[in-house]
This record gives structure tokens, C-alpha cells and sequence, in this order.
């Protein structure tokens, strides 16, 4: 064995590939999506327009975007199994649900085989529409109620919330999902999207890879934390607890929860947008103590902003599902919502130079054992 | 940008960790399981003794392997929902349905959400006797049959063709298939391996590994050769058109199936033991003609060994395969049936010194765009 090999663990600071997807500056704390600020697309976009900018490469057009609504609307369709399946597994956390429900679809959609960039396309935008279907149809079955009808009138987020609930959201409650899902949408190698390309890597089709992301995104250090933080916070319980609640974890040297990024050494862009919603949501339902425990908490954690802890968008987005009534459990399918276009790019851009993803571990067990006969063990 | 920054394309020679698993030494042509050489494995043990040795590091002494095989035994049930999955999706590719149960195992088993060391040994147990059993299915129920109950005077391979096809294997065969499943059990960080453990560096349980191992697995360029493998052979008919095909394949600067490895630059050692399975079994089965034609294949690839072009175990893997009556969209799930014990392993060795796998990529896409509202684009 060569002792002067690099070994790099986590694959930290390694690139293993361009892309022209989203651009990250962590020491800035600045996020792009195909060279336009995400703090752009959060105040005027929709998901869909911004869907199609990850997608294409260029904002839409208004043609341009009726069509691409249009497409997305005619996929909201799910075959009968899929109900059956979740049906199944309905007691089964719904990360497990919907990778289960994705994977299926690979078997009971033949054009789920096309590992052309245009099939790519075409079954990125039937996952976009069809994974919230799934999401929602869970949520319904598990409660014992029929899945909720797609309602053709209603945008992808605003559809989304209906499909959940069974009942129209209002306007501000459709715009803040919106703006999650567009907060969500790509975030550069990331772990999932980074596991999504491997898959492509072997010249698998776009279900597996979507399959593999989901698998992946399912660990709490990865989609997790969002409902990790709200645990916290419930665990604080009100404001005035906060600075205890941290300087325990310091004293432990326990890390606190929606702090800290692997890429972001500022604060996290998204969590601004997350913030304000959390805070103007409060307000207007009355309960602003969440907000003003995550607040407390941010106060807490001032003193170690320079050491690169600082929010990120997991901080203030599982506040804003709460405050809408929205069970902890589904907080990590939300991020896979808002993630499929994503993905799908990812993937895309991953097949057009395509190439199998292969790196390395250096051998240190035993060498040379020689085989001894089961009777002279 | 920074244009002195390294791409590592296809993480080509980049080290992410060290592994105590299997050593594969490509340029001698060299495989070893925790130390022993694959050709005393494939010649001396059964693939339980090398389960057992993959996972704990040890060869089993006699009392042992009678427990860990008992072990095996117990874990050969499935919850009826599996098999109603399955008729839902019977119509898939075995892989896409074999991946859909295996996610739905999650789901309906509260175990598979141990992710301690101890669960994922128990949970990697479990998948290994299940795995088998869904594939078997799959096949019975496409077929119009009824599932195969598991046989428990059996062990692994004998069981997993007697579930396949209803009947009693030779000794012969069952070797065969247990030598099989041996050569397949475990092959360092291979792009299957690789995201099963990007998986549980986000801290998700087994069975979401094992998911994105089965969809990784999925891709022609990682599982698939030895069907691409059986369509040439079928292509070229019969031993004397084989230098003939070769030549028009160099002169286009196209890729001969079956040859060449990223890792091995030697002939593959797991190689030997199908060539050898292949010619005995044709023989005694009065068919010939497979190995004939392979071996037409190999004489005229010659020339080329010397650049690294020699057979990898795919190459025989599916004329064994194709003697024995399986459908060529059976290979890959066989692959896995064998890797799973490679896959507990590696996931088990990523948890223990865990850290998110996060690499980069390099932006290269447009910059500072400003955004223009949808009426004037």
C-alpha cells in the first residue's frame, strides 16, 4: 500500500464535473439559477417559470410559459396502481411512500425508458406534476379520504395545497408554497442530485435516477432538517429559553440545528425569503411564537456567525409548514417537490457528457490470507 | 472562474476513503474478499460462507455458518403487500419492479428504520434472503403462476432456482449459481456501492441505499453486459463469423461487449470461473455451441488484450445464464441478488466513520443576468 495516496473524505473541495446549472458563492452567500440571483426569481417568479429557466436555460416567453403550464397540467395523471400502491405502504413514512410510488411508475410507464435527452425531458416534466400528486394522495389515504382531484384552474403550488387539503388555499398561502418550491428547485451537487448523476453515469433512465435522489435525499443530514428544527423548537419551548437551549449545545459541543452549510460560510440566500414568510404568516394566523423562538435562537447563535454558522433555508421552512397545519413528516417530500426540476437537469446535463462516475477507496485490510479448510477452523 | 482549478472527470483515480472490504488489483488482475483470494472463495466456500465473511471479516467457523445460515432461513418471508406490488408492476423490467419492492419493503417493515450498525447487519441479512424471493416471484407471477414457497432443506443459490422455476436444481446448477452469486458478492466502490454510500452519508437506513444501489445497478454501463453480451453472441450465430464482427467493430471504433473494465486493465479474475462453468455446462447439455462462439469472440479480441481489452466476468455470466432457460432481463437482478452482502458492507463501513460525500462542480454558465419581467421579453 502506498502510504502518499490522497485520500478524500466526503469528496470535499473535489469537482468532478462543470455545469452551467446554478452557480453557489458560499463565502457570499449568493445563489444563481442559470445566471439569474435567486432572490430575483423568489420575489417575481413562479415555480413554473422558474421550472422552465432550469430546464431551457432561458426564462420563458409568455407563450412560451403558457405552453410549458399547459404540459405540466395534462401530466397531472396518475395510474390506478400507484393509488393502489400507496394504499399498500400508507403507513410507511412518505419519503419511503414516494420513492416507492416513483419506482413504480418506471414499471408501469414504458416511455420511463427513454434515455434520450428529450425522453429526459418529457419524463422530468411528468415527475414534476406527478410527485406532489403522490405526496398528497398519501396524505389523504393515510387519513382515510379519497385523493383529491387535480384542479386544472389552479397553478403547481396552489394545486398542490388543494390536492393536500381538500380545500382552495388562500393566496398568500399558495404564493409562500410557491416560493418554497422555487427555493427548492436546484442546488447545485448536492447530495441527491450528486447521486442522480451516478445513476445517469451507468446509462440508467430518468425514474432511477429520480429513484436514487429520493433514497438519498431521505437522510436527515441531507432533507431532514427542517423537521429537526422545529423539534428543537418545540423543545425550547418559548423565547426566553433560547440562550440556555444554545449555550448548552456549545458547552456539549453539540451542533444546534438549521445552522451551518456544507457550501455556505454566510448566511444561506434562501432563508431570507423563508424568514419573512414566517414572520408575516405568524402575524396573520395570530401565533407568532414560533417565529419569535427561531428569532431568540438567532440571537443566541450571533456570536459564532464568523465561524461560518449562520441560518439556513431548513431554519424558518418547517415554521412556515407548521403554521400551515402541515404534518412534520412531510416536510422532506416538500424539498423533493420543489427539487424535481432540479434533478431533472442535472441529470440532462449529466447525459450530454455522459460518463461513468467510478472514483476509488484505498485497500487497508488483511492481504494474503490463506484459505483454511472449514474442518481446520 | 478560476481556470486553474482540476476537473476530475468520472472521479477518474480519486481516492474517497479507505476500505477494509475487497482489494481489487487491476493491473495484475487481482480480487481478494477481506484478504482471500476470489479463486479459493469461488473454489472452496459457499456464498453464505462468504456473506458471512464479507460482513464480518472473518471466515465463519462450522458452528457459525450454521447460525448465520439459520439466520438466512428465518428471513425468507415477504409481507403479502410485496406480492400484490409486484402484480401491480408485473409487467416492468425485473429491475424497476425489484427496486419498487425493495423501496416498499421500507415502508412496511418499522425495522428497516434502525440505522445503527447492528440494524443494518440485520436489515442487510433480511434483504439478502428477500431480494432472491422478489426476483423468483416476479418471474412466477408474469408468468401467470403462483409464487414458489421457499424451500428451508435448501441453501441460497438451490433455493433461489428452485423458487425460480418451480423445480428441483442439479448439484451442478446450484453450484453454478452459487459460484455465480459469489463472483458478483462484493467489488470495491463501483458505481452501485459508491451512492449506496453517498446515500448513508446523508445518515438514511439500508433499504434506501440498497434503492439507489438497485437503480444504479440498473444502467446497461454498470449491470447490464452480460444481456448486451448474449444479443452479440446471438448477432454473430455461429464461431466463424466472430473475426469477421470484430473487425467491423475496431474499424468503426465501436466498443466489443464483454471486454475491457474500469478498474482492470489484466483479464478480470472472476472471468476464469464462468469460462469454466460455461464449457462444462454446454457440454453437458449438448450445446456447445456458446462457449464455441465466445471463444471465437475472445481469439479474434487478441490483438488487443495487450491494451487492456480482455474479458471481464460478464462476458460468460450470461451464456450460464442463457443455458440454464433464464430470460436475459433476468441477468441484472441476478447481479444484484449476489452483490448484496458487498452493498451491507459498504454501507455498514460508511457508517462508521460517516460524513456527508458532497463533491463540486465547476460553474461555467451565465453570469449576473438581470431579470425582465414577463412583459418585455
Amino acid at each position: 500500500m502506498s502510504t502518499d495516496i490522497r485520500i478524500n473524505r466526503g469528496l470535499k473541495g473535489i469537482y468532478f464535473e462543470r455545469s452551467e446549472i446554478s452557480d453557489i458563492d458560499g463565502a457570499a452567500g449568493e445563489l444563481s439559477y442559470r445566471g439569474y440571483s435567486i432572490h430575483d426569481l423568489a420575489e417575481h417568479s413562479t415555480f413554473e417559470e422558474v421550472a422552465y429557466l432550469l430546464i431551457h436555460g432561458q426564462l420563458p416567453t409568455a407563450p412560451e410559459l403558457t405552453a410549458f403550464e399547459a404540459a405540466l397540467k395534462s401530466a397531472r395523471t396518475l395510474p390506478q396502481a400507484i393509488y393502489d400502491i400507496i394504499a399498500a405502504t400508507k403507513d410507511g413514512h412518505p419519503m419511503d411512500v414516494l420513492r416507492t410510488a416513483v419506482s413504480a411508475l418506471a414499471a408501469l410507464e414504458p416511455d420511463s425508458r427513454d434515455t434520450s435527452e428529450a425522453g429526459f425531458i418529457a419524463n422530468g416534466l411528468r415527475l414534476t406534476s406527478q410527485i406532489p400528486m403522490i405526496v398528497a394522495a398519501h396524505q389523504q389515504i393515510r387519513n382515510g379520504r379519497d385523493p383529491v382531484a387535480a384542479d386544472m384552474d389552479l397553478g403547481h403550488a396552489a394545486n398542490w395545497l388543494w390536492m393536500l387539503k381538500g380545500e382552495r388555499p388562500s393566496d398568500d398561502a399558495a404564493r409562500l408554497a410557491d416560493v418554497d418550491f422555487i427555493l427548492h428547485a436546484e442546488h447545485g451537487s448536492n447530495a441527491s442530485s450528486f447521486t442522480a448523476r451516478v445513476t445517469v453515469g451507468t446509462e440508467a433512465n430518468l425514474h432511477a435516477a429520480v429513484t436514487t435522489a429520493l433514497a438519498t435525499l431521505s437522510g436527515p443530514a441531507h432533507g431532514g432538517a427542517a423537521e429537526d428544527v422545529m423539534k428543537m423548537v418545540e423543545e425550547i419551548g418559548s423565547p426566553e429559553n433560547a440562550a440556555a437551549y444554545v449555550k448548552a449545545k456549545r458547552a456539549n459541543r453539540e451542533p444546534v440545528t438549521g445552522f451551518g452549510h456544507r457550501v455556505y460560510r454566510a448566511e444561506d440566500p434562501r432563508a431570507r425569503h423563508m424568514r419573512e414568510g414566517v414572520r408575516k404568516l405568524g402575524e396573520e394566523m395570530g401565533d407568532p411564537r414560533w417565529f419569535q423562538i427561531l428569532q431568540a435562537v438567532v440571537e443566541a447563535m450571533q456570536p459564532y456567525a464568523r465561524h461560518g454558522l449562520n441560518v439556513n433555508v431548513d431554519f424558518y421552512a418547517g415554521a412556515v409548514y407548521q403554521l400551515h397545519g402541515i404534518p412534520m413528516d412531510l416536510y422532506v417530500p416538500i424539498f423533493a417537490i420543489g427539487r424535481v426540476p432540479g434533478w431533472t437537469i442535472q441529470c440532462i446535463e449529466q447525459l450530454r457528457g455522459n460518463i461513468l462516475i467510478r472514483p476509488l477507496t484505498l485497500y487497508t485490510g488483511a492481504a494474503d490470507r490463506v484459505y483454511v479448510p472449514m474442518d481446520d477452523r
